[in-house]
């Protein structure tokens, strides 16, 4: 058993659900741990007798399309909540999927997830947060109560384990990681293809991004710390999206010597911040939680009200702080 | 079992090295496959009554040093061949380790790899070419044969096969490879170790080498060739050393609808260049050879005497006629 403390509760989730209609939510902005963990509740929910189809705020990014398949994919608006049972997937909180499906669906059944942030929200909660992955949580529940695992189910969970371990390079890639991956391989999954698929088709605008990126990257903090900023404008001007800042931060925290990477993107009148810690003691979280934000401890990400010339020198401010205090209680 | 075909020749193979001394040796220029092969070999034997040391042709490259541990690795020189018996790893032939290696190991007692070019050069060969890296193998035949992993080992052993998969994004990332990490994981390797060391010790001249290489891309060809150029000068005004150019030309190759990425450098009187095509029907040997140059089907390299304003219009012919007649032939 991958998940004994979850395996009881799980078959009652599943027999509750059995005949009823379901909407299987990801969180706004998705990423491949989002979307696979939605087509893989959605898939083995629809082939266990559950009338399942996956709800999204934001729209499947480009990249991470080729996951889906068949599986029944529709935008929030594009499907009534009446008379449906929601189940939340990768969502730290009810919110995470913003305000107006909050309100859409304000009991969730149940929730998957592995964020460090995440109090239970639903009736049914299966949150682990020593897990890599929503997807890693799922694998492992499927495989515990024998539940088919089709080969996009498979790719899809291999691919949002792949991504939340920065290909398997994060202190979450544990024993239990590879011998899920190697169950899904044997299910089917392509490795080669995730590979293919989420980093060798790049936009010219994600490269041009990237350059920006790293022109604007500024050690901090005697060097423990680098920042880069996307100033306001920077998409329009060079043909980049938003969703192409994924993976930019990991650029700041790769600087040997660096221990917290950060990425600021300047927009009208707010602030987002992606923060990268290179251990856990450094607690991106609560670092993200002093600006209203959240995450895991090494990786965490915020939205502030106000402007760069502001939120600089307090983030500056937290992050030694927190530096200092790490260095107080190691000596 | 994992290789059920040596396992019988591996039983034999150690209890003939058993009390003997053995020299445990890795090709020219190793990569953490070779060394953390040597490093697993030679463990191995130690701890199963061989008197065995690693020697290699060229020095432990920095960025993989951590593999070695107390494990004694030499210089080819440092120590005598006389009454050694030689056992290669990650070596595609009997010069892979140089000619004088050779020549001082002419009767090597095994071999093991993984390389497609293989024939074979030892009295025992393990040579499986359908493994993602010798460190696969090497795993593989360690558990079949129930031999101790000690930590140095696994954590050399996953590096192996970490670094050969590309991050486990090679279509050799098989289901054995997730379930021989897995086993390594479990005897102590560390996943976010070997990805810090290998990935996230980047010098700050590196990311602007790369910032730069990036704001030259330009598309070719109809935006199936890309191709980047480091101007004469870039290395010193920056602080990149020309090590840093390693990986740059994938940025080229990564970019959707792109199936030829072009790193070219400039020098004094002369132009280097380095060539990776998408697939191996673009030969990118052969078009380097244009060019005094040379290499694999899918990753070449040339050097060329004369100026980047001669080069690239050259070498813009050659691909586009290359194009054409990959075209023709598929039609």
């Amino acid at each position: 058993m991958h998940y004994p403390r979850f395996a009881a509760r799980f078959a009652v989730l599943v027999s509750e659900l059995r005949g009823k209609q379901v909407t299987v939510i990801g969180h706004q902005r998705p990423d491949a741990d989002c979307i696979g963990s939605q087509v893989a509740v959605c898939r083995v929910l629809r082939t266990n007798g559950v009338d399942a189809v996956c709800v999204n705020p934001d729209k499947v990014p480009r990249r991470i399309k080729f996951l889906v398949g068949d599986t029944p994919f529709f935008m929030r608006d594009e499907i009534a909540p009446q008379g449906r049972l929601a189940v939340f997937t990768d969502c730290a909180d009810h919110g995470r999927a913003g305000d107006k499906v909050r309100e859409m669906y304000p009991a969730p059944i149940a929730c998957f997830d592995h964020h460090i942030s995440n109090q239970g929200f639903a009736r049914f909660d299966f949150v682990d947060t020593a897990s890599s992955a929503t997807a890693e949580v799922l694998t492992g529940l499927f495989l515990d109560a024998d539940l088919e695992i089709d080969r996009v189910t498979a790719q899809a969970l291999y691919t949002g384990i792949m991504t939340d371990t920065g290909q398997f390079r994060f202190a979450s890639t544990s024993e239990r990681v590879f011998r899920l991956c190697a169950e899904l391989v044997a299910r089917g999954a392509d490795p080669a293809l995730a590979g293919a698929e989420l980093y060798e088709r790049e936009s010219f605008g994600k490269l041009k991004l990237l350059q920006h990126f790293l022109g604007s990257l500024k050690m901090e903090c005697g060097g423990r710390v680098c920042i880069g900023v996307l100033p306001q404008g920077i998409f329009d001007s060079i043909g980049a999206s938003v969703e192409d800042t994924e993976g930019l931060v990991d650029y700041a925290r790769s600087i040997e010597g660096v221990e917290i990477g950060v990425l600021i993107e300047e927009r009208t009148g707010t602030i987002k911040a992606s923060l990268r810690g290179m251990q856990s003691v450094y607690r991106m979280d609560t670092i993200a939680a002093q600006f209203g934000g959240g995450g895991h401890a090494n990786a965490a990400g915020l939205n502030w009200p106000g402007s760069l010339a502001e939120f600089y020198p307090r983030l500056i401010a937290a992050l030694t702080q927190r530096l200092n205090e790490v260095d107080a209680a190691l000596q």
